[in-house]
């Protein structure tokens, strides 16, 4: 709409080049998909650019019950597809069997028309599944559905079901489980993103190798805050689908997905602003369940914890690796930086801590300016209300390179050191490093981590003319 | 320390000139100062600058006993000032005979010489009043001591006290009453602020003329969230030091300036950052409280209820216009938006939200571009944990014009008006404007405002390199 108009600093800004951050996105060996999914991502029209994808199907082709669990933004003004997810995911009890996502329209604070929207985007996907194994009432949807983009504007509907009927059609039809068909869904998830953000690993659970792959979505409007369903809304968009051909039970998913998200994409922060459709979903399908030809039961937390733990810290570590690289791709962020809060009196205080770091203004400035003001970090750290007391004479604070040379200590105890400035400026001149915030509590203490990025001009110039 | 290298949109960055906002500074009568204070702003050095003032002294001369209150950050690590001034005032249960201000060094994360020092600054203060006519043990000081700058440096103490010292020597002294004197002392308070803020008025309590005058300075770390004495630290710099000419009991002085500035200085932002020394101190030295030619008691709520009303309004009017200033003169700031959110459950919800939308880098970054991005306005909203959940179909949101030409409604009950994109532009571009979001709870329900500045790349510019 309006015209963006710049001001004054053009004489005075010289430049560097942002390297390109698609060296973040890597091919991934075919052997390490999960069986049992089809995956496909098309061109529908919702984005304007001739033949970007903007619609993306995800199939469980498993002949065992597919789990599904997720966690859906807290925000009051609750998208359309998530409202119709969460909706159908309880009417499920954890089942479900496909996931249709778009881009380019967020189908949110869309009225009675969104939420009939969402619901058709919901049952076209229906149809491309085989006949229904599942024992769900024909009432509902197999269905989760996802979308982002504008605020406030209605799907080009039609062009959006008959991209997903083409894949009932022989020839149009794209759907596959290599390298290609998850890379096509992967971009069809992607708005401001300057890359597909893919990943996939193997792990063991007595003695029976899964696999797991994901991919998600961030770029902008990044500070999620999610709970599972009925815990309620939030909005921000940040989103994610997870596959894995384990079996595990709905109940134990939805817990260990919990688990993770608090710890990975409810840490990490790109801008501050939570989203009306951050939605992170996980589909277990246990077509590789099955050892020396029998079929495993589904894994329960209740009949064997410790195959659970197991598969909670695999997926905790794998949602970490999806979470960063939505950092990594922040808005005209030029920075990856770890924060870690240490030595605090509970979880919640340090990872209130940490996100306090991560979301101030002027310590991202000052990441963007490559200046190790540690006095802005201190001031962000003490405005957090905490359940006890913060000793000032106990707080240390440590820049830490990523390359493994020896970590440059700025405050001690409260005390300011006297700093090596040349070495500062090589530590924050380091794409990656790590802002390292002991409250002194000791090693009994609890930790979190968060991680961020930098504010820079080029944040600044994405989000004064999103909408032109 | 590290040289900042800007990076590449030299090329795509046309540029509008800033106006300059020293015209909110504007000369003020003499007959509007407060009778019964001295004042003055010199060089002592702290700023590299050559003349530029950086200490400023303010005494109370009245004969009458002053009253003194203050409001401090809740920041973890308050400054050696706030610490000290915090003491003093409690020592002397609510009074206090002078200020003196030091800029271009905080004396934050200083130790115990930062303590030692901010001593030395109340001690030296001392000796410019008259003989101790206050009743205050000895070993006390009447002098409350503020400093804004860099974090973790020590102050140049000595030039300090000398130029405090100078005040005493009839050749170099400057201390006044008169415009000059006002403007000297808030030129002192200046850090990154392009313009002094000075603002003055009269006001009428039972027949009686009084006058208040006041100062502050802001620019950056600018989210303050300050309490009584006790309640507790915080840290962003703001400062503000207010005067007047009435009569009204510490305790009472202390409840008016608590209530005024939670609906004024605790309720702008300009980057979301509390500061380690945030303070607003207010002096009432009772020296116009006469009438007839008899002295009149101090006002007090429990003995007087209307007039200490009458005298809160004035202070909570007195104290918005000095915060507004602050914001006009927020780092980078190209727009002045007051935010108001009414229909709220309660008015800490309200002002929960205001405070959400005002510091969302989404909404800040849309302002500067002029775009009337309400998706922006309403993730924001929903984001907000509220004491009883919001109705997403009773929440409006409309654009109000500062020029008084008819607002712009772009969401009304839940749904988004087709908006008429050029009006929208026009409302954008001016310098002021409202952002009006009414969560339909009916007139009987609370309401709270703040005011808040856009996000520019001269924000960026300023704190990508201000210790450079």
């Amino acid at each position: 709409m309006s015209r963006l108009v710049f001001k004054r600093y053009s004489s005075t800004i010289t430049t560097k080049s942002t390297p390109s951050k698609a060296h973040h996105h890597q091919p991934i060996p075919v052997s390490s998909f999960p069986s049992g999914y089809l995956l496909t991502g098309v061109h529908a029209g919702v984005k304007k650019k001739a033949g970007a994808l903007d619609v993306g199907v995800i199939l469980s082709t498993s002949e065992r019950p597919t789990s599904a669990a997720a966690c859906f933004t807290r925000n009051a003004f609750k998208a359309a597809p998530v409202i119709i997810s969460e909706k159908i995911l309880g009417e499920n009890v954890g089942r479900a069997r496909a996931v249709v996502v778009n881009s380019g329209c967020a189908n949110a604070v869309t009225g009675a028309q969104g939420i009939e929207d969402a619901w058709a985007m919901a049952k076209e996907t229906d149809a491309l599944l085989s006949p229904n194994s599942s024992g769900l009432p024909p009432t509902t949807s197999q269905t989760l559905v996802m979308s982002t983009g504008v605020i406030g504007q209605n799907l080009p509907i039609s062009k959006i079901l008959s991209a997903i009927r083409s894949q009932r059609d022989g020839s149009q039809q794209t759907l596959g489980n290599d390298f290609n068909a998850w890379e096509r869904a992967a971009k069809a998830f992607m708005t401001t993103d300057t890359f597909p953000k893919l990943r996939a690993r193997k792990f063991n659970i007595n003695g029976v190798e899964y696999r797991m792959a994901g991919m998600d979505k961030g770029a902008g409007m990044i500070h999620p805050d999610m709970g599972p369903p009925a815990l309620g809304p939030l909005h921000a968009t940040l989103l994610g689908c997870i596959m894995t051909d384990a079996a595990i039970s709905p109940r134990s998913l939805q817990r260990a997905l919990t688990y993770a998200v608090e710890r990975s994409f409810n840490s990490i922060s790109v801008d501050g602003d939570m989203s009306t459709n951050d939605t992170i979903l996980l589909l277990a399908n246990g077509a590789a369940a099955e050892k020396d030809g029998v079929k495993l039961k589904e894994i329960d937390e209740g009949t064997d914890r410790e195959a659970f733990e197991v598969f909670k810290r695999e997926l905790t570590d794998f949602t970490i690796d999806l979470a960063k690289l939505v950092v990594r791709d922040g808005e005209g962020a030029t920075k990856f930086v770890t924060v870690t809060v240490k030595g605090a009196p509970t979880y919640e205080d340090a990872h209130r801590i940490a996100s306090r770091i991560s979301t101030s203004a002027l310590v991202k400035t000052a990441l963007y300016g490559e200046d190790a003001n540690w006095g802005r970090v201190l001031a962000a750290t003490g405005s957090v209300p905490l359940s006890s007391p913060l000793h000032a004479n106990k707080v240390s604070v440590t820049f830490v390179p990523s390359d493994g040379s020896i970590p440059l200590p700025v405050l001690i105890n409260g005390e300011p050191e006297k700093v090596d400035e040349a070495r500062a400026s090589e530590i924050l001149s380091l794409e990656d490093f790590e802002i390292l915030v002991d409250l002194g509590g000791g090693e009994t203490a609890e930790a979190a981590q968060y991680w961020t990025c930098d504010f820079s001009y080029e944040y600044v110039r994405i989000n004064g003319d999103y909408r032109s």
